[in-house]
């Protein structure tokens, strides 16, 4: 499908690496490409697979944890504003293909609602803000701690968002501290992308709306990825066991459910998550409007999640088009507005449907041998 | 949920008994209530079982085969203009409830789209046209015939539809002459609802299509019930099938699949089909925007049809909503007009989703016990 | 997956080309390859396709309409019982890769249940029997008609069926004579593989149901390809339209519904209808053990086939092994006898699932970076 | 459906409630019943309610946290003797009706292989054992951990339960100690059963299987759950992100996924998870055969759980009875054996499909007026 968005897409400064070393994490290879240079690159190989993928713009967000590992408040503040300035020129480059996500040291809540609104008002370029799960801070004894952000105190960001339109994606990173030696010593295969990264984005979420963050600022909407970190296929038994006669103290609306908040307060994208089956209960769950495709380059293949959305979804092309960019643009105006300059497009313009329209040679044969394979006679690999 | 729209909910007047007797068809209590009294009936029962299961407004139209049923020319228009005569009147009763679907003749194209000018300029309360499949013809033999609308020359009748803004629903009948004598004796059973109606209805639309009617009137709409007559499931197969080279004639845009269509042209309801994963595959196929909810009362039972959709289908809020109300609003634009004066609502206005909505003092129980079965150690049923 | 059994795979004897050429169906290159040689070749191209493409065995039959499409009662016994010492000899040359469906004349049953009887316990290499849909007869007068088996007298044939453990397989074929003028003239396009044969066939079973031919011989097995011809997308409407009181002359047990014979008396193919969302909701309604994998070759590509099944399919692969081959050898338990000696098989068996195991030197990839696209930063295409 | 097997039951012994009171987790009403009196009760209200819901055995374990909460290795081992002691005469009151889990102090592997031993070979009444997540364990300052059994040390134990053919299942619990302060205050109703028990069960199990376990135990089954503890919908990316090339040291085999263990030595259940579109999911991803229904009483309600398998999983008939029933019989073969003496069942023996079946009054209109209200005009509501 031509003119997907990609909502979820990690690049990096290099003053970041101080503090996060992408060769640490992935030798060159062990992920896919060469992570440290493609995290670096913006309008060189990246937009050439976006280009050989059908991707039309990538929301670029600075890679995690990006400001929430700095302990400090006003490193991390500087941090922020080192990286939305440079996001804010290299999204000048080329509009039309790119945008960003703000980056926030979210120790302060008001200093986090102060850079908000200095990049929607100030900046270009801006169409949404990305936390990366919990910040770290450091208590006088230096000892590391995670701060998250469902307590009432917190309002001061959320209410800032919702001011200035600005959806918040909530991100997952690598626990810190003494919970990292309890729970993932001895496994720590799990502790990452496998599983611990969705358990903490889902309880932080979760968190938020269960405080009442959602009811308190209902124009506010916030984003997962990872096809919704686990909460899609559990809607079910998380409304019902949030048994208001036993949590009587728990903040949220009681005349609603979490299933009520997706589609309007609540989305997910299929970033890093290219299991049909899963694509599916979660349309079921939380409907087709609260989904969007993502991929999160580059700790994903640009061709492996493309691939599997254009080739493998077989979903009817209407909804295919809305999840793969007309619900971002929904969700994400400024995407639509002037800078950027986004249309919603139709499965025509998207070249989805239709006989012969990606491959006019062999249009005739992908319908009469069939969707899979355009050789009669001989199985063809890709290659 | 609150504020259903159905589409395809039969009615008729006593002028029509002669050529169509209900009460052969099923005598009392076979199909369930009184047939003949229950077609006849629009203010009473009707209303009260709508009111009783949040049915908004219900679409009327002349019940099967109605004028397609009457062999001569002359009668057949006359009995059109009667019964839409009739239906206007009915609707103004109260346009905030009913609606209705034109009759028309379909001897001769120009007689009809003449009757469809005439009831959406002229007359008031009817949004779209219903024809019942084939028109019974009769030869100077006084054979039967059975006449279909794929022919070029009905595109005066579909051009008309398409420049008053018309949809048409495609509607089944049972099968007249030697067909039906060929093909159904000894197994009469199989001629009607079970399995006959659909088989000709699926090859009667998919013959419009495939003759190019679609093609050249763009803006035309054309609606099946019966969780679209087969034809989701199959729509893999009917497009790799339509094989172009095989089939070089076929006057269809040769860039096209039927599955294009839907959405856009093509759109089904659930008449008559309470089946959730037959719904579930129809979704996947075609697409959440082309299905839409309807009974096909009396011949369905309403509160069968709508708990069935209330309680049974488990899709998301705002699919479902969309799917039982607002789809119609965009396939069938009038209902949104002055006169049903019908505006989109929202999950919270439908009472889908949330606690307590539909039951307030069982609301709490619903969520901590489940959401089957209220009480938290008997087994309750339906009474 | 290797290992794969294909049920519904046409062949030809030359001798049958007087009534049935395959070069005015479709010219080479038209459907895919050469039709007829493909038709008439066994050991050579066709198997080479069967091992690229994991195919342990492929039940042969006889060309549709075949011994179905012969009017003159004697010569449709000849015939049949030519292309059964073919097919014996045929299969005898390759007894593990290869085995055969009975033809027979269904003029007079007596003559098709002795001809069943004789391959059954005279000839090696049938497993099941193949009819194609209605007997085409010729009157007095030469005029051709249809006829069907579900009426009383065809329970000669059925109890043979059952007596020696022979399942049935209900194939479509063109429609002749006067249903062919009628309902097909103008649009030509949709009378065969795209509607027309399924419509047929559904009517053909569900009559052969509905008379009670299953309850009578409660033994006996009936196949369908085609994903069920329509069948399991419309069952809950089927059942819920046979309505018992309105046909209260309906053969078939009063206590059952269609449904409950799936997955015992019936089952169906995927042959020529490779689409997962169908397959899906066939699942969903008749059940993981009623649903087995074919092809339908040459009229479909046995590698679009196959990919689709091994690639597409994102089923588990427990129940993937169980539809690809394992359900096969229930149903016709004959494949697992010495003759043809094919074994129950698990994932690994047939190399479903694990990692690197289809291809070793890419098996890392295969997971790290997607089960879509090996390739980190190229987009891969078939080829 | 009658015969249904439920494995996931509760049930309680006074000395357990030092440890642990129910009153205080959810004072009488809260819940639903009176938690106290229904976790003592077996052969009264429970077996009442069994019978009103076609429930034909409960498997009844300790209730959580059981033996894994009592920090005091010598206390624990005495508990799980006495509580096993306790289990195995309450079963013999009626061991067609219930069987038990066998409890096991965790604290030294060695302690629970010897209980595991004892109850298997020479006490009756179990067919496996439960572990309730981690054992709970005191350090010399008093400071509470916890103890989790996916390290190699724990290979006695997992050895014991191959050795005698007891699967193993793994509940959840609520975390103790530090862990508990750091995650889950702030938000106490997200740490029980609405997402933290799930969380630490799926990195429990998935940290099993990841260090070799299943590997080194090839026959050793593992059951989790509440629809698999998230896995379900997780599995490709699980499988994707546990990286061989990143995490060259995790034991696990290298040629194998998650994924492909499902089935043969990983099964889930549907205890306190009545979601379709997840239980449709789940199948989709870990095959028909991994899934076997359960309640979770009287955490859940018995009726509640059962209506929504009965009625409101439109599954067909034979996947049907084989989650609800035989499945179970696969997994836990002491079912099958003399001392409970459970046989495989048949849809028509469960009373799943067929007409008139479970009601017989109102058979003939549960097919011909629908499937959902059997009313013809009132709608009906479950009292």
């Amino acid at each position: 499908m031509l003119g997907k968005i990609a909502l979820e897409e990690a690049w990096a400064i290099p003053e970041n690496f101080k503090a996060y070393d992408p060769t640490t994490l992935a030798p060159k290879g062990v992920i896919g490409g060469d992570l440290a240079s493609n995290l670096l690159d913006v309008h060189g190989t990246r937009l050439a697979q976006m280009d050989e993928n059908g991707v039309d713009l990538m929301v670029l967000s600075l890679s995690s944890p990006g400001v929430q590992g700095e302990a400090d408040p006003e490193a991390a503040a500087a941090l922020a504003t080192l990286a939305n300035d440079r996001m804010s020129d290299e999204v000048a480059k080329n509009p039309a293909r790119f945008a960003g996500m703000v980056s926030v040291a979210m120790h302060d809540p008001a200093v986090a609602a102060a850079e908000l609104k200095r990049c929607f008002e100030e900046k270009k370029g801006f169409v949404g803000c990305m936390v990366n799960d919990f910040q770290t801070v450091r208590d006088q004894d230096g000892k590391e701690g995670m701060l998250f952000y469902d307590s009432g105190e917190y309002d001061v960001f959320w209410a800032e968002a919702e001011r200035v339109g600005c959806p918040v994606y909530v991100h997952p990173r690598a626990a810190s501290g003494p919970i990292h030696e309890m729970m993932w010593k001895g496994r720590p295969w799990l502790e990452f992308s496998a599983l611990g990264y969705a358990q903490r984005v889902a309880m932080h979420v979760l968190g938020i709306v269960t405080s009442g963050v959602l009811d308190r600022h209902p124009k506010l909407k916030i984003v997962m990825g990872h096809m919704g970190e686990h909460i899609p296929y559990d809607l079910y038994r998380i409304d019902h066991k949030l048994n208001r006669a036993r949590f009587a103290d728990m903040p949220m609306r009681k005349d609603r459910c979490i299933r009520d908040y997706f589609g309007s307060q609540l989305f997910i994208t299929t970033s890093g998550h290219f299991s049909t089956p899963a694509l599916m209960c979660a349309v079921q769950e939380v409907g087709i409007r609260a989904v969007m495709f993502s991929i999160d380059y580059p700790f994903e293949s640009i061709p492996n999640g493309s691939v599997w959305f254009d080739e493998y979804v077989k979903m009817n092309g209407r909804d295919l088009v809305d999840v793969g960019r007309n619900n971002a643009l929904d969700v994400f105006p400024r995407l639509a507005g002037d800078y950027h300059g986004l249309k919603r497009m139709s499965p025509t313009e998207c070249q989805v449907g239709g006989i012969g329209i990606r491959k006019e040679d062999h249009g005739r044969a992908m319908v009469e041998y069939g969707l899979y394979n355009e050789s009669w006679d001989k199985r063809e690999v890709r290659r």
